[in-house]
């Protein structure tokens, strides 16, 4: 198949004109010579289909080129490339396929749509040799998705494993500097626009979940999407357990958790996380991301930036319009394809492995820490590290590190616990990683 | 012209089965059977050459394979990509060149031969639309040239800055710890294997000048060779100057910095940095490697890993040779060819304006601390901090941090100070970056 681009510039379409929008083609305009120069053709931007044309917008940019039919980009035979930048599963996935249809190809940043639909659109791009690039879609502008496929594709990836919220990792810098609590400062996020008014997807971990199957996927060769995530936001955590933490050495981080398992499993998690404090993704603060990958060869590399906004993720963009274009000149789009050629199970969170922290509530008694240490000892766990402070009057917090053992022998063991009489109350359970 | 690959398999030719080299082979014979279907093609490694084909091999090879004549390897039809892993400029370039002109891919680890001499390979590359890749060649496994060519190729890139140098890394961790002298460090260091016997090149910078002259090549897209670099080693670092950092907050690394100035100028420079103890750099430490990029829509975007050995830069080659499979695959090599299409010049070191630390010995006098302050201000040069210590009876130490000014200013305001009766000697000055 002779795939030779015989035109003379390469046309790109963007649907939608949001943040990363709005960041991708301020970029595309401002750096165009330099863009062109490395691509070997020029580019031209042939429609950008928005809700609202006649509302103010962040880039300048010439009105002419504002629809509000998506199909007149999609379908416009002089667009090569379609840029998918309205998020969201539907419309999103439709407009995609239109275009894959076509033999157009896609760049796109939609976490949701990779992460739920994201194998038929692979599928349907690789069929037709076409290039489908999602840079954007993890970590704003850090180029994990491209390492992965390439430069690092050469090893077996063990583990991925990052900060890949911006919102939350927010949240959790500012209760860990200023001991404050989460309801104080979300209600602060929110009024600085670092938080949506519906909170609901930082904060419990499901966007987390969205970049985690996508690393996972990718790092693992495998087909893994949203359903085989377990998912558990930060709403539980509280300043004491963030204080705790930091007395036992460690600091309290939502993290994607992606590890390659014997027998064909994986593990692929959203959770908050203790961390030692020396720990490579520990001192990502406020909104920056990171992501940490371990290889068979070449050990831990890890990659740290600004997981969201306008400029990074603009930038993740471009470098994937980048790309295509140069392979549309080649002839070679398609040749990065979809990688997911192993079949793996994906762990149950019950079997899985790690070390705990437990913080609870008792009543200041003898025989307290035998009757609740015994109930650990009979579930196989063992005990690491124990805090014990008086809080108010007859009652004690007790915080537990706890050697690795399987979630359920945990779940076990806290079931028989909160029924002692003793104790008033399970406060958490935070899952430990090295 | 067509392109397109009709053999059943890619060949593989290798120069070297050192350090690199064997973390190559053995990376390629391991995870072969992934690596092939990430390209979609099977490769065979057709001939290594070696010096020495008796020598016993860390890595266990086919001995058939190896040979001590690498023109077998270079001239064998066979082979599709020549791995360059022998190091030094010559005869690498000639084989290199060889691989070249009969039409050859080629991957290389050599930063020493891309530094000193790599517009002309890569000239000769692009004129014959071949792959020229060498990623291994700085800061091991990390991705940061592929990263730059391709995910962040949007980006107008203003600074490029790294720790790129694992052993000076490993000699001024070990100081910074210990409180430890540079002499005892070294030795320690070549006792373990971390140091080479003659430590020159490590030490006095020259490694780290090779490499910050090729991230800055393409960082800039602009042509830098080796004598751009301002180069200046740690041999002057002492325990004390450590000391003194740490208490003004900081940090002292040997630094590889290229940063794009107005008029077309760059800076490429490589020296000992006082780094604030918050910047993401400074928690680099051992013989780790780590890079900050600024792009001006990423922001800051960081690397970090190992930045040298067998597994971390043998998977920088495999990668390399991955990615110019599927272009011979698809017909496409040549797609990122050399990008150094902008003309600067590199500014003087003695105009870089930076801000400074200065230590020096004085007689513990009356007015001492106001002639040389009036030396500093007779030169423009504004005193940020200042500490003095008394040392040894009528001695002193004087450390001062000045604000942004050129190194000629430094050096004129020093000159005079060192013919000052007061002042014993100025013992050292060190530039300090944010």
């Amino acid at each position: 198949m002779e795939k030779r681009f015989t035109k003379d510039h390469i046309g790109i379409g963007i649907l939608g004109l949001g943040v990363v929008g709005s960041g991708t083609v301020d970029l595309l305009m401002r750096n165009r010579e330099e863009i062109e120069k490395k691509i070997g053709l020029p580019i031209r931007i042939y429609g950008i289909a928005v809700r609202n044309v006649n509302k103010p917008r962040a880039v300048k940019v010439d009105r002419a080129l504002l629809t509000d039919d998506p199909r007149s980009v999609i379908d416009n035979p002089d667009v090569d490339i379609l840029c998918e930048l309205i998020g969201g599963v539907e419309p999103a996935r439709s407009y995609v396929m239109q275009a894959l249809e076509q033999g157009k190809q896609v760049v796109t940043a939609n976490k949701e749509m990779m992460a739920k639909a994201g194998n038929g659109i692979m599928k349907e791009a690789a069929r037709r040799q076409l290039d489908l690039q999602f840079e954007g879609s993890v970590a704003g502008g850090i180029p994990i998705i491209q390492s992965m496929k390439n430069a690092l594709a050469g090893n077996r990836v063990t583990e991925v494993m990052g900060i890949i919220n911006g919102t939350t990792n927010y949240i959790l810098t500012r209760m860990t500097e200023e001991g404050a609590s989460l309801e104080d400062v979300l209600r602060e996020a929110q009024e600085l626009g670092y938080a949506e008014a519906d909170p609901t997807s930082d904060v419990d971990g499901f966007d987390a979940g969205y970049k985690i199957a996508i690393l996972s996927a990718i790092a693992f060769t495998s087909k893994v999407s949203v359903d085989d995530v377990y998912v558990e936001g930060i709403r539980s955590i509280s300043a004491s357990d963030i204080s705790y933490a930091a007395e036992l050495g460690y600091i309290i981080k939502l993290l994607g958790i992606g590890k390659r398992m014997p027998n064909n499993q994986i593990q692929v998690r959203v959770h908050p996380t203790l961390l030692p404090k020396h720990h490579p993704l520990a001192s990502t603060h406020d909104v920056y991301n990171s992501v940490l990958v371990k290889g068979d060869s070449i050990g831990d590399v890890m990659f740290y930036g600004r997981g969201a906004g306008s400029g990074p993720t603009g930038s993740a963009v471009v470098g994937d319009i980048l790309d295509t274009c140069r392979n549309l000149r080649f002839g070679s789009t398609g040749r990065v394809a979809c990688t997911c050629f192993e079949t793996s199970t994906v762990q149950p969170i019950e079997d899985v492995e790690t070390r705990h922290y437990i913080r609870m509530v008792v009543q200041d008694k003898p025989r307290v820490l035998s009757a609740i240490s015994g109930i650990f000892g009979d579930n196989d766990i063992n005990i690491e590290a124990m805090i014990q402070k008086t809080i108010y009057g007859k009652q004690t917090d007790i915080v537990w590190l706890m050697h690795e053992s399987p979630g359920k022998a945990i779940q076990a063991a806290l079931s028989a616990i909160k029924n002692l009489d003793i104790v008033v109350e399970v406060s958490n359970w935070i899952r430990v990683e090295e």
